[in-house]
This record gives structure tokens, sequence and C-alpha cells, in this order.
């Protein structure tokens, strides 16, 4: 893994970008969509530009937001969240797992994530200066044993970070996992961080937010935000819900890595959350489609990926291809197929070896790139 | 002061704004004025969020911004950047500070600014776990010393944080007080860090930005932003420059803040730029006439403020008025005059006692609202 001295510079994600632009390569690797969200969303934002709000948000971000944000999770996932104490607008999911580790972790403390695990979790708890504590899920489901988890559990223990729907799996957890997961954790003391930020993309199975299993409200809290949902990745308009005095401590971190940002992003997902039903069912259907588009076409080359249940990603063993090392590979799809992956080994400690020979592909690109993407993989199979 | 168990939620200049709100007062607390930037820098984002860019823009920025801060820089300041390795794009100059520290800081070292502090600075200290040694300036000039500045210096000292111009106090450091700093830290192995988000912004005397001041361009790390020059302070485009391997450390920080944000702001602010002087000439000297009103108005019940420099703010002592303690006074004008200042003593640490009795003024509102809030003030008087 690229994991070993800290946060590498570029990310795993924008090395790829940056090797697939040098070779004029399918981009599969970073995950963002390359058609961009409902036009009402960007006019509402564009208007937004026009007539204002162009000077500071409030920190904790604007009230119409977190208003739209506490009825869209009530509609949607069935939770009732204060908008007022409970929801913190940030930049992106990104800075809400930042700011909450280092909110809650001390140096020397430990946090606990599955593995293969999302970058910005892993920097989040580096930076932290905690010790970041890897449980390995496994094909073909990559689903989680609880009581792994909470066997690594230790008095230093301080933060679960869960995903789900998982990058890079596409896992989505069960209530039953979570719930024994939320109940051995309130029992240890330890405060779970949910990062859900793919919560409407979930094509087989169903999303449920943790903070509807927590009995008491206080050990859970959860990210997500508008970037994946509505295909503008860019906007960074993040949320993120729990309990007031947990909200009020992320808030008090959060204040100071950015203030607030993007008020016109802000003011158009407000407007739009409570519209946005038709559009997510489409995008869900839409994506759907491509999941199963890449799929196909890396099983007609002779690959046995996994069918994601959610999310943006396809990921593949490249085992039956006799290659073990998932960097060089990645590399080589660049150069040689003109096709780009991302390494899931880059998403694992560079000590673990169980995904060592794993790529991830994203799905979220026009169903003609991901066609052209395919042929020349076939060509250069 | 404010700053005595971390952070406080939310910040002083929340506090201000919502006690404002309240009382229906006058707003002259936060910093951020009550019309919208140009007319064209706002057609341009409007354009950006219709056409794109709305996925991720790189960590770094796009590259555009980065090539035109590089040029700005250039024209406006005279020093010569790469564009490529020397300019990054930050979520307004609260994370290039907090990136900053957070990337060269450990838990431990020490950090040195001058008292009274912008808010974020001692916040991004404490994050870092850091020691945050303060060396006091005072009226009427609110120069710093610089040998006590280099005094301060110990083994543990990591950097040093100027501000020029200086929030609050408007002071504009001079080119030879500068060189001293860069050179006494530059021989003892401290950084410097400058922020300049009000190089823009003033009256009397000159802006110099400090990388133009240091010889060997490894000792200093500049900062400034979009957001106070052409008012648009939620739009939240700063940027740091310094030495390639400094900006490479920052990255990789704050690529796990926020990864990026804001990229039609971002495109917005690279087109505008190389056409910003005459706005940038009409502001100053908007803002001129408008520091000139409000300190008319001070001097007409009978205070003595100071005449800032450059900046958005006018600092008064309230002694004449048998004040000493200006958090009560400025919670006390909130309530009776209709009037919001910000206490500079919530801009010191808690035990200092200098500025205890120091209210500061934002001017960067509209004429008829200072005249007001001035009406009300002699009301009051
Ligand atoms: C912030 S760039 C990474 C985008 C992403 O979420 C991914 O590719 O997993
Ligand atoms: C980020 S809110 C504070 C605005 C400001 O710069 C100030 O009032 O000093």
């Amino acid at each position: 893994g690229l994991w070993h001295d800290g946060a590498p510079t570029p990310t795993i994600f924008e090395r790829m970008s940056a090797a697939a632009a040098e070779h004029e390569a399918v981009n599969l690797g970073q995950g963002f969509p390359d058609r961009d969200g409902p036009e009402q969303l960007l006019r509402l934002a564009a208007d937004a530009v026009l007539r204002g709000p162009n000077q500071y948000a409030p920190g904790a971000g604007l009230p119409a937001l977190r208003q739209a944000v506490a009825m869209h999770r009530t509609e949607h996932w069935g939770v009732t969240e204060d908008p007022e104490s409970e929801v913190l607008v940030t930049t992106g999911t990104t800075e809400a797992i930042t700011a909450t580790v280092l909110a809650f972790v001390e140096p020397g403390e430990e946090v606990i994530t599955v593995e293969p695990f999302y970058d910005a979790h892993a920097a989040a708890i580096a930076l932290a200066g905690a010790q970041h504590v890897r449980v390995p899920v496994s094909a073909p489901d990559f689903q989680p044993d609880p009581e792994r988890l909470l066997a690594a559990v230790t008095d230093r223990t301080r933060l679960l970070v869960l995903n789900t729907p998982h990058n890079p799996t596409g896992a989505v957890y069960p209530p039953a996992l979570l719930r024994r997961l939320i109940e051995g954790c309130a029992e240890r003391g330890v405060l779970v961080l949910s990062d859900e930020v793919y919560d409407h993309l979930v094509y087989d199975g169903e999303h449920v937010t943790l903070r509807a299993l927590d009995p008491t409200g206080e050990t859970v809290l959860t990210a997500s935000s508008a970037g994946k949902s509505f295909a503008v990745t860019g906007w960074k308009v993040g949320w993120l819900t729990g309990a007031a005095r947990h909200v009020a401590a992320v808030r008090a971190v959060k204040q100071y890595l950015t203030f607030s940002s993007g008020p016109a992003y802000q003011q158009a997902v407000a407007a739009y959350l409570p519209q946005s039903g038709p559009f997510l069912a489409e995008q869900r259907a839409r994506l759907r489609r491509q999941r199963d588009l890449l799929v196909d076409g890396l099983r007609a080359v002779g690959l046995e990926p996994t069918v994601p249940q959610a999310g943006y990603f396809v990921t593949v063993d490249l085992t039956p291809w006799g290659t073990t090392d998932a960097m060089a590979a990645a590399l080589e799809w660049t150069r040689s197929a003109g096709v780009t992956p991302v390494p899931v080994s880059a998403l694992c400690a560079s000590s673990s070896e169980t995904l060592s020979s794993w790529l991830r592909l994203a799905f979220c690109k026009e169903p003609d790139v991901l066609a052209e993407g395919m042929q020349r993989l076939a060509r250069h199979a």
C-alpha cells in the first residue's frame, strides 16, 4: 500500500488521474461522474451566486440547509434530528471526518476501521497522532465481523469509523450487524463515526443510517454529502449529524479548519433537497445500469468482479491473470491498455497482503466511456 | 479574553453577530462587507456553475487559478513563484493557516504571534497541541518590536505567524522590520507564516509581501485570499505560496482537511484576477472613505480611535468612558446603544490585561449603515 509514511501527496486518486491524463487512458480511477448533476440544482446555485449569499455562511452552515438536511434525513432514513443543534454543515464529508477525529481523538489513542479503508479516514487518524487499528474484510461480500471489530477495542480506543455503503468494496452493512456494533461500542465507551456518502446509491439491499439504530443517540455520528448523490462532487457540501454535544465539539474544530464555505452551493442544496426524490431514483437506476455494464465488460475479459451492492466502484481480483501486485498492474493497465483503475492495495496498510492483487474501477462514468474502457481492456487481454 | 479552554464555539465573531441580530443592533462586529463584490466576478462564477467545473477541483487547486495567483503576485508584489509547485489553493486563508500549522508543528512545540491575534491563528496552534507564545503590541501604532519577537524564540519554536496588514489593529509592518524578522528566524531555523488577507486594502503606507523579502525563499510562507479584496468573504478562495517542499507538506495535510472546494468560485477568481486592477483601486478608495466616516463618528462621541493603516477595522480604547471590560462593553453597546463591536480582549489571552478596554469596529459596511451606527452611539453617549 501507499500508506506508509503518513499522508501521500498527491492522493492515490490524483496520482492515478495524472497517470491517466499522461497516457490518454480512460480514467476509471478517481470517483467523480463525468455528467454534472441536475440542471435545476445548477440553476439554483448560479442564481444564489448572482443574488447572494456571497458573504460568510454561518460556521454551522446556512440555517435553511440544516433544516433541509434534517427533513431529508427524516424523509429518507426515518431519523429525527434538531437542525439547530444536531446538524453541522461541512466542506464535504472529508472535513466532517477530519474535524470529528481531531475533536475526539488524542495523540496515542486508537481508532478502528475495516481494511480496505477510504484514504481520508486513515489520514485523519494520522493527523490526530492516533493509532490506526485495522480489521480486514474479504471477498466476496466484504462484510465485517462485528465480533472481530469489537475485539479490537482496547482502553485506548476512542472511535470506530465505519463506512456504509463502503468505498472501495461497495458493501452495504445490514442492520443486525450495525446494531451489534453500536451496542458493543456503547458498552465500551467508543464513539462510532459513520461515513454514508453513498447512502442514496444502493442497488441491492437498503441503506440504513446508523443514527437510526442508536438507542440513546449518544454513540453515533453520521456524515454524508450532496456530492455523490447529486453528481456535483466538487461542491463539497457535506453534513454531520449527532448528539448536540458531539456536534458542538466537532463544530469547535471545524470552524477553524475552514470556518464555512460555498454559500451558493449550500443555498442551492437547501432548495433542491426537498424536490430531489425523482432525480435520486433516476440516478440510482442510471448508476445500476452502468455498474452492470462494467461488470459485464470485466467478465468478458475473463475476470470475476464483485457485483457491488452500492456506490461508484467495482473491485476485481487479478489473480486469474497471474497478477499479485495491483499497484504495478494499475500503472501497466494505464500505459498499455489505456484504462486507469485504482489499486485497492493503496487503501490498505503497506503491511497488508489481503487485497494486494485487487483493483477498483469506477462506473460513475458515461456508458460510452465505460464501453470504450472495456473495449480497450479486451484488446489488451 | 474568551480564549481560555481551547476553541470557543461559536467564534467571537459569530457570538457578536448573534447578539446583534437578537437586539437588532447595527452589526459592526464580524468582518464582512454588506455589499457583494463586482458584478463581473459574480457573473463569472454563475457561468462556471452552469457550465462546470462542478466536479472535484485538483487538491492543489485549478491550474488556471494557480497560474493567475502567481501572475497576480508578480504584478502587485513583485515576487516570482512557480504556479505548479509553489502555489496551493485553499478553502480560504483559514484552511491555509491551519494546514500549515498542522503540517509543521508537533505537540509541545511553540508558535509565536503578536497579541492581539486573529482567533484562527490561536485555534490552529491549539489544534496542533502546541504552545502559543504571545508578544504584545500596543497603541498607538501597534508595531511589534522585532527584537522582542526574536527573543521569544526557544529551541522548541517552530513557527512565527505574522499578519500584515494586521487584524484587529490595522497595522502595516514596514519592510525593515520584516527583513529583520525573516533574517532572525532564518538564523534560528524558524519558519514564518504570513497572513496577508488585507494586502490590497492599505490606505496609508504600502503592503509588502513577506516572500519578497526572503533572501532564500525558504523561510517564508504567505497566505492570502480573494474574500476580503473582492468583497466575497463567503467564497473561501485562498492561497498559500512558499518553497515547493513547504507547499508540498502543507498540501499533504490540506488534501485531508477538505481535499478541494468551490470549483466555480476558483474558476471565476482565476478569470477575474488579471482584470481586477480597477476594482481594487475603487474598493480601496471606498473603504478608506468608510474608515474615515467611522473614525469621525467615534471622535464625535469623544473617543480617540486609532486610524488604521489598512484592513476592515478601527480599534478604540474605552478608558475615556471609564470602561475597563471590553467584553461587557460590547454586550452593553449591543443592548443599549444598538451597535455591535467586537472586544479586542477576545483576541488576547485571558490572562492578558493590555487591551482589556479596547473594542474593534468594522467599517466594511455601507456608509448609511455606518452613519446609523454612529448616530445610535451619539444618542447613547
Ligand atoms: C476526493 S478524490 C477521491 C474521490 C473518491 O471518493 C474516490 O475515488 O474514492
Ligand atoms: C470568519 S468570521 C470572522 C471574519 C473576520 O475576519 C473578522 O471579523 O475578523
